[in-house]
């Protein structure tokens, strides 16, 4: 007889060692992608999690935050808003800098993507120190959006990325 | 009463006059992501021509790829294989270089993405000159994957990329 135990997220992220640099062990999604039952899985959870909570906008930061924003947003009959790198929305933008280890970086929203009254779920593959999430808080923030949460597939959490959303209510699906 | 026709995908693409540069008049997809009626009709449209093609594996290249590959992979219960620029993918890579306007660029895809007996659609957002899609086939039949077709959500036909692609079956949901 075949199981009904549900499909594990967690058993479909491979480490790959030595990943972006030497000495990371880096959380790799793809297997994750390539099974359609596990994806699905982690979009019913993230769905689950934030039900009850009024979003009307899903949104999410390039390139990764795209893969799972685009179906949580349509599974949860919400909007779905891009947050891209400097010069790829072609509409008026605003954008936040944020510090990286070494230089800066910019993210940008299209300006008529959000406004008063939207309630918004934040979401990213994974939350490691949080500078790329909490520049895309600020960024929907300044937007005067309501931020309901900032969601994760998976969280790092002996980088500390939690501590610097505070005080977002910030959930992941498997925590390392 | 209020109106039982479908949506209409076209009405949700807008025109932003000078993107990327004097001259071109991009097509915006934005407004169409922003509406969750609209981006789903747009997924539904995409199920209904390929769902008797035996697909089991949806492929697209970052960034705006991923927005629509990822909940068509979802909708048709098939795998999501990312394709990506060089140094983001973490396991060993396939690559592909391919021409721009001015010098190259290179595209990767996880050397275990893809095998033999996989049946693979590739999609992307906008077909224009076709290169990047181009690049994409090579990249997917370099594998010794069967390529079923090429899907886009809207298509430049005046800039002439389909017959760049063929001899693959190629479809879009809307053509200027």
């Amino acid at each position: 007889m075949a199981s009904t135990a549900p499909v594990e997220v967690r058993d479909w992220i491979r480490d790959i060692p030595d990943f972006p640099k030497p000495g990371v062990l880096f959380k790799d999604i793809t297997p994750l992608l390539s099974n359609p039952h596990a994806f699905r899985r982690a979009i019913d959870l993230l769905e689950e999690q934030f039900r009850d909570r009024g979003i009307d906008v899903i949104a999410a930061a390039e390139a990764r935050g795209f893969i799972f924003g685009a179906p949580l947003a349509l599974r949860m009959n919400a909007g779905f808003v891009p947050i891209r790198k400097p010069g790829k929305l072609p509409y008026a933008t605003i954008a936040q800098e944020y510090l990286l280890e070494y230089g800066a970086d910019k993210l940008e929203i299209h300006s008529d993507a959000l406004a008063a009254g939207h309630r918004v779920l934040l979401l990213d593959d994974v939350l490691a120190t949080g500078g790329t999430m909490r520049a895309c808080c600020d960024l929907v923030q300044s937007t005067g959006a309501e931020l309901v949460g900032c969601a994760f597939v998976l969280e790092l959490s002996f980088l500390g990325g939690r501590a610097k959303l505070e005080p977002m209510d910030v959930f992941s699906l498997v925590t390392y």
